[in-house]
């Protein structure tokens, strides 16, 4: 397999491996050889959960595209195609979306051939997929943007040399806003004096803005940062990085399945990105709530608790079935909680007795290190 | 009725409203009154496209909220409880989302009484709505948060003193991420050295990463604006405020249903919004584009439509029958177009030839003054 850490085509910058590539295809043709290139299988039977880093990743098993098949050569001269189309724009040095990519091929391809091969956007990503894993990169390497989602708070500095002016975010000087996390967290941007005691992910930006207002990022010396909901590639790859920079992540949702889900994204990535898994999975981020546990702990919350959906219940039994989930008790324990009380518990309810009980609530899970792993 | 702008209470600040209100409660109890408040209704009747003004408002029909009433006592009930947290709020100087007041009335109704009123978020809404439109006011100046969407870059700078210091934003210098668009605009927050010819709304927030990466706010001297799709309530609260200051104000969408309805929603406010018509409507926007008479002018573009969905064609002629649209012949024709086209264009098309193509689009639209009323 062509881990993600070993591969030597590593080290070249993402124009020079397109470059290769191409040249390699090039090659195969003089030679009289089928052109082909190789990819990794992400398929279902090839994801795997690595007990050892502790997040989902793809097996060894591996795909080659080849241009003569039948079943291959419409698939291959797409990859091609956007390929040459990455390049471009990293020669002009200019981004884009999935969308404008497909337009870019819509257009100059309609002039060549005879029929639109490009007709919805759904044939295109999972080519550019194809390339992110044969070049051992990330799409937004190649200068393709994905939906960004989720603002930071707390005392970092944010250099971002994008535009023609270099400039310098300070995340403590951000007010009511934030800073709003990019696609990209990882080229032409820098993140410095990082002066922060750990991470606290907050899953929900309405609970985001009221530990902003109340300046627990600055009380507490924390790097204050909210996904909304479900996180973007951008945010998962930025707590990557904050993780990696020592920091400890806590992970703050509903306990209901988005809450857990959210969370064991974060942790161990997802199937979905599974073929990145190592650039944006954290698997040491901790739970810190809120949990039906809690329930023994704060009086209070019992009578805030509100009626589980069947489609929590559903994902709950799910849940107990997955191997890094059912191998923690205290994850076991929630799980069958929920299922027999048929109860669940926002993060909102918190702000029952005051709207500032939130803040104390983190302080003492966080000082007693009170954490679902 | 009593307009949003001749209402005498409007020149007290809201937690004098509200201490007017419980005043006015507490005088009917005492002189054994059947306490009451009045606010307008909000029923489809009453929602009235104002052709002078150019947007969607409530009408003059007045509803009174009685506590005497089997059938409002509770709702009654509600209100006033709604009102006091707000009150709470306000005092502390801390702001919460509909959410966060929801479960402080489920944590202290729950105390007093045996059944909790509350159970669901769904029926604390209309009573807040109740409040804005009996006091004038809009739930932001509550210290309720909405949801809040967009960003925004241009030369402007935001002095926003929320937390404990007050900061200062330069618009100007958000690198690739923006400035996080707020849910309140209004309160505690200032727009100054607002340097700009023009506001560009943008629907999509790729578009916006685009036309950011060239700089296209600073050669052109604009204020670029995405809502990411439909636009929150502080991002259309702040548009009205930048056509306030004189700025014309261009919107830039898909042409299609969402997009159409995007821009009628910056443009004449919304049905849900009537009651705050005055505050988020800006009937001064113009439409950039695209549109379809754009298939006229840019030939290639003919190859980049897409088909219609059944949904765009239904809401095309629901579109061709309301008062604000069907005056302008220019609208009627785009609308007429699709139907028996049965094509749509999106405003990434415009990426077709080059990445930076749209800056050219947008450039000639505004020179020529070619836009759609």
């Amino acid at each position: 397999m062509a881990s993600q850490n070993n591969n030597p085509k590593q080290e070249l910058d993402p124009k020079s491996k397109l470059e290769m590539l191409g040249k390699s295809i090039v090659e195969d043709i003089k030679y009289g050889k089928n052109p082909k290139f190789v990819t990794i299988a992400r398929t279902r039977s090839n994801i795997i959960y690595d007990q050892k880093s502790g997040f989902l990743k793809l097996g060894k098993a591996q795909e080659e595209r080849t241009f003569i098949n039948v079943a291959q050569s419409k698939r291959f001269m797409q990859t091609m195609a956007v390929a040459a189309k990455c390049h471009k724009f990293l020669k002009e040095g200019l981004h884009t979306s999935i969308r404008g990519l497909f337009y870019q091929l819509k257009y100059s391809l309609g002039e060549d051939i005879d029929e639109s091969i490009f007709s919805e956007q759904s044939e295109s990503n999972p080519l550019i997929e194809d390339l992110e894993v044969a070049l051992s990169l990330k799409r937004e390497d190649l200068n393709l943007n994905a939906n960004r989602k989720g603002v930071l708070a707390g005392k970092m500095k944010v250099i971002d040399k994008s535009g023609g002016e270099e400039v310098t975010i300070d995340c403590s000087k951000m007010g009511r806003s934030g800073w709003a996390i990019p696609s990209d967290v990882d080229n032409n941007i820098e993140f410095v004096d990082v002066k922060a005691n750990y991470v606290l992910v907050v899953e929900k930006d309405a609970l985001w803005q009221r530990l902003n207002e109340d300046n627990f990022w600055k009380k507490e010396n924390a790097i204050l940062i909210t996904p909304v909901g479900q996180a973007a590639r951008g945010t998962r790859r930025l707590i990557r990085k904050l993780a990696d920079m020592g920091l400890p992540i806590y992970v703050f949702t509903d306990s209901d399945a988005w809450g857990w889900y959210i969370y064991w994204t974060i942790k161990t990535g997802s199937i979905n990105l599974a073929y990145i898994g190592n650039d944006v999975a954290t698997p040491e981020a901790k739970f810190i709530g809120v949990s039906l546990s809690d329930l023994d702990r704060y009086e209070f919350l019992n009578k805030l608790t509100i009626k589980a959906s069947d489609i929590d219940l559903k994902r709950a039994q799910e849940m107990l079935n997955y191997e890094w989930i059912k191998k923690h008790k205290e994850w076991v324990n929630e799980l069958e909680r929920m299922i027999k009380t048929k109860k669940k518990l926002e993060q909102d309810a918190l702000q029952g007795p005051s709207l500032t009980f939130v803040d104390q609530y983190i302080k003492e899970k966080i000082s007693n290190k009170e954490f679902l792993p």
